[in-house]
């Protein structure tokens, strides 16, 4: 068996809830109940300092008093009470616990103490829990739900941890309704002992979960994440919702779960490091999490659509474009095929669009067997279909009148849906639909087997998508190799802010190309340099502990001739006399990018690319990356600049040198993780001449 | 009564259908029997060549033997005969048809000369039709629907254009699940006769139409179009979903209703210059089309969330910040009045999040009094209440078990919701909700109130912002004085490329800022010219007929003292001999504009302004509106661009004259209106000198 302590909690024999009562809109008996009814076979015991009976049931006075030592320990207490329960039941021998209980870190100081009570406690026993401050639990594949709502869909395949307790229990109706069914779920409430990090790790290995879902509102280890993350994505699919990037976000993620925000973008940049495909609502973290549990990730971009409405083809086709998907048009002997099975007004082409055409079964077999067996197709996406749906609506108006009983009416529309439901698993290709109509047997028949059902023509494509995303995510983490963080360590830098010369030459150590510069004393040095570099040249002074020398009017750019540079000279000597000079040459490119590095908490040195020149942060147009960076993630953080066309083949202008700039970013990460005492490093600017980036400008602060 | 054909098509007292058979799965039966029983209270008759009675009614043989002469005729015929058909019709004294029969255009040539002959058979008569190949129509206030899906749900405030059939009538069971009711619906087609801007002209006018919905693949008449939205838009909402804009959706289109694509950035700006709020899906487009026909726009931007949960209020709070609206903390005073209300441990900040609190009048009447009294608060976002869909749930636990039956556990979770109910339309304030529990009293009762109820917490946000778009659309509507397209003609130009100096003195004459510059004829001119205007400047050799001069050789920049100037002169002297030159201030700035205009059939002389500089094609960041360009639009142009924040006081530097540059942009589009022979017009670069918008170079094509 696992050592994840959640291989023990999320497959409890026997469980002690303590903290139920008899008043049934009470959580504790909410809770209690779902255990007693919602399938599960283990035993449930009740702990209760005054009630003898609870819910028909014996409760014991005291953990001492119980029978045998139960697998799990469900707490949903008073507040004030629990850091003594905790003890109490470890010094039965209790080693294993989830923590439904309330009103601790998310509270406030007086709440940060009690948690840390609590978890001091456990930690006595060798208690594992989880919560805090959470819903609970389930694993439907053995009808365990600790949490207040019942869960009556069959055990599915999707795998969510969340970080609110609302999205693992108030959501169940609704995925019931939309067809998503969890394998487990995991409210991971203020997180005290078991973290994000340990569900992760505890769903990777749980056969029956097929993706996961995450709710983030803030990750603690970075590291730590990233790196199960990374590990866990090329095998299981993973999604996350994070939502405590904005500042009203985290202000109100505060008073929730007490977790700290991340910015945006860095976790953007994390999400794609790690293969998480990042989902931007609810409903899409459901949905896709729901797609990729059920459907291979193909292997292109080509998307056949097959549809009775033009609207929706017309739906689909714009979002395939716009989401950075294809439509391409078949080819004459693939139109061939598909001709047979569609009336000779509709289209053959793709969309595939058979218009009004009722009780055809090229629609659901012979049409998607041409499509899923041809090397035009790596998708499938189907929207609408006249089965049971749309004859219930037209039995409103033709059977009623006619007196043809409903169940009649309805029968010859049902679509026999078995052998397209066989051609995902057969070809390695997904199929993803969308349908209007939600009271339907082909739309039942879906949910019920796994296919990807959206409501709209849009969402379906999105939920295709995020197969797509998956499938790049995966083939990167999979050619990646591992770097270790575990760089050899230089000498300590002295602390401070490091002049531009000793910077670059830190910087062209590590293989960051840099200008053609020299240190001068005097100007006549200054002279003899810039007739070696060629004129026109820069001269700036480096006087110690400036980080910003524009504004000190010490870096003056363009010096075309001789008087340029002395005039320059008497300049910097006003500003800063006796300062040290550097003469540099001037790099000639239209193209400006900046490469930095900064330090987030948890996440460690993080590497940043972004747009540079005047406007960089105006802009703001950037990608993060934890170092160290391996050579393709470096390279998809060009790809993920919203800008990253500016650097590519332009104007007549070359296209950035990218592996060369992957290099550049993959240094700045080592150097980082070689001297932790580096707070900060900029490259900025750094100019794209001929279509090779060069650092005209740099600065590491070092602590 | 109104002069609009579709007064009397939408109000029909009787109507023919010709088309109809006994098979009830034919498309004419279903169109036919949701006549019959779909609640219409006028006359329905029935043409068919050789049958005798359909669908247990006599059938007429010919127009001519029809008893009287109907309101309308519903044509579901054969396309072949269809043209003899309206004809027949005509002849009978019939003035009015909705043709549901395909075939025509959409199909190619041979379809589009039998669309053209059903055109002049209808125009012979003077009658006025929808379609062809189009759905059908309802008009849900007087039970007329004919189309083929039974409208069952009560009538509503929502008007629907579509040039699909499919969102008009496939919809139906989709927007009687999410509440979303039509007053009428109108599908398109082909739009042979009457066009997408009559219905919306009808459904201006119709007082049960409280918002308009259009599905749009393609305008055809744009101006018009332009027109009467902005007419309407100040008094009723419009939404539009606009698809056409991609190439495989133009093309998808074409095999559809044949109507042509127009590019998705012009459709940005002129919805934006209509007043009309642009929708991305097809839950968007109906669903905000509902918020704002039984909303008001809120008068600010400020949001306050109410909920039982955190994670949904988190989820809001994260989407309110995106999209740019606030989500503000509430002041002591106003947290005073709502903490009475909510327990201890639970946030009156904002979100007012009453965590797990069941049965509290407060959520649905206390509070809400206070937010919607408060002036710190612009409109009111309800996520979830524990109303019966909750109840439903845990009975299934706790109710099942104890023997309660399911109404008497459920009856006393059900909220007195009318005190809310009324709070929107007494404060002006709108409330929008999201619920993720569908059967549900308080969900069933927004719904059918016209609380726009949306399934997840980021739609909601999502929605409201639809509402506050429309505030600001309808504010700089109201705001703008109507310009005229009809300028004074000004003397004909010339055919070919306008040279430089010429393109810019006449934009200097329409008020566009212009580089201090001079023609010259000799070496010595030029010299003189440089010495008055000042070094550094431009020198361009303007050969006629050249576009781009810069690519020939002809443009040599920076030019810093007679040297310079000299060896420019020798090299344009080589290009282009004896061509006329141009001596020119070079303008000092780092900020680069481009404005230019362009003619879009049927939209005639559109403006754009767009990211100037090297990478213009590549940034690919422009606004584009029609000519005339009012200055309240010309001003929300900038507003548009992504990378507006360029244009602000950046880096010391002064923001952009934003209304300077608005009267540039209305100069260009008054030159255009003056002068149709201008094919195009590029100012390229408009340089940014100190806040001040000048034009660098200009180019100006003239057909």
């Amino acid at each position: 068996m696992s050592s994840n302590p959640l291989s023990v909690i999320m497959h409890p024999r026997s469980i002690v809830v303590a903290g139920a009562s008899n008043n049934m809109m009470k959580m504790g008996a909410m809770h209690a109940m779902n255990l007693l009814y919602g399938g599960f076979r283990g035993d449930v015991l009740f702990l209760h300092p005054s009630e003898k009976n609870l819910l028909g049931r014996r409760a014991y006075a005291s953990a001492a008093e119980l029978p045998y030592v139960p697998d799990l320990a469900l707490l949903v207490t008073p507040t004030r009470v629990t850091p003594g329960l905790m003890d109490e039941l470890g010094a039965r021998g209790v080693r294993h616990a989830i923590v439904v209980t309330a009103g601790f870190r998310e509270m406030g100081p007086a709440g940060a103490q009690l948690e840390a009570e609590l978890l001091a406690a456990a930690q006595r026993h060798g208690i594992r829990f989880v919560g805090p401050n959470c819903i609970g639990a389930l694993n439907t594949h053995i009808g365990f739900n600790c949490t207040m709502i019942p869960y009556t869909d069959k055990p599915g395949r999707v795998g969510l941890i969340s970080q609110s307790g609302t999205y693992v229990a108030q959501t169940i109706p609704y995925l019931r309704e939309v067809g998503v069914r969890y394998s487990q779920a995991i409210s991971v409430g203020n997180a005290a002992n078991i973290d994000l990090v340990d569900c992760l790790e505890h769903l990777a290995d749980d056969p029956e979960t097929h993706a996961i879902a995450m709710y983030i509102e803030g990750v603690r280890d970075g590291r730590r994440f990233l790196a199960a993350a990374r590990r866990i994505a090329p095998k299981k699919p993973l999604v996350a919702l994070y939502v405590g990037g904005s500042a009203a976000g985290a202000r109100s993620s505060l008073s929730h779960t007490g977790s700290l925000g991340r910015p945006d973008t860095l976790m953007d940049g994390i999400f794609a490091q790690a293969g998480i495909v990042r989902a931007t609502t609810v409903d899409e973290m459901f949905g896709w999490a729901n797609a990729l549990a059920n459907m291979p990730a193909p292997q292109g971009r080509r998307v056949a659509v097959l549809t009775h409405s033009g609207g929706p083809a017309t739906s689909m086709a714009d979002a395939i474009e716009r989401i950075g998907l294809e439509m391409p048009e078949f080819s004459p002997p693939l139109q061939a095929k598909i001709r047979p099975f569609v009336a000779p007004t509709a289209s053959a082409k793709n969309p595939v669009d058979l218009t009004f055409d009722l009780g055809n079964e090229g629609f659901t077999k012979r049409i998607p067997e041409v499509l899923f067996a041809s090397d035009e197709v790596d998708a499938v996406l189907i929207h609408g279909m006249f089965d049971t749906g749309f004859a219930l609506e037209v039995h409103k108006l033709v059977g009623g009148p006619a007196g043809v009983p409903e169940e009649d009416f309805v029968k010859p529309f049902m679509y026999d849906l078995e052998p397209l439901l066989q051609m995902p698993g057969n070809s390695g290709k997904p199929l993803v639909a969308s349908n209007f109509l939600r009271v339907d047997h082909a739309a039942e028949t879906f949910r019920d087997r796994g296919v990807p059902l959206f409501r709209t023509p849009e969402a379906a494509v999105r939920g295709l998508h995020a197969l797509v995303q998956y499938g790049r995510l995966r083939e990167r983490l999979s050619g990646a190799v591992e770097e270790h963080a575990e760089a050899p360590q230089g000498p300590r830098l002295e602390s401070g802010v490091m002049n531009e010369f000793a910077a670059k030459r830190l910087l062209a150590a590590h293989g960051v190309p840099t200008a053609n510069e020299r240190l001068v004393e005097t100007l006549d040095d200054a002279l003899a340099a810039a007739a070696a570099i060629g004129f026109p040249v820069a001269l700036k002074g480096l006087p110690a502990g400036v980080a910003h020398k524009t504004e000190a009017g010490l870096v003056h750019l363009n010096l075309r001739n001789k008087s340029g540079l002395q005039a320059a000279w008497k300049k910097i000597e006003k500003a800063a006399p006796g300062c040290p000079r550097l003469v540099a040459e001037m790099l000639a490119g239209s193209r400006e990018l900046v490469v930095g590095m900064t330090r987030f908490p948890g996440f460690g040195p993080c590497v940043m690319l972004g747009v540079g020149g005047l406007f960089t942060e105006t802009i703001r147009d950037t990608a993060f990356r934890a170092a160290p960076v391996g050579l393709a993630d470096a390279l998809s953080m060009l790809e993920s600049l919203r800008l990253k066309k500016l650097y590519g083949p332009v104007r007549g202008l070359p296209p950035v040198d990218a592996e060369l700039l992957a290099r550049i970013i993959q240094a700045v990460g080592k150097l980082a993780l070689a001297h932790p005492e580096i707070a900060e490093i900029d490259i900025n600017p750094l100019i794209v001449v001929d279509g090779r980036p060069v650092a005209a400008d740099a600065l590491i602060v070092v602590e």
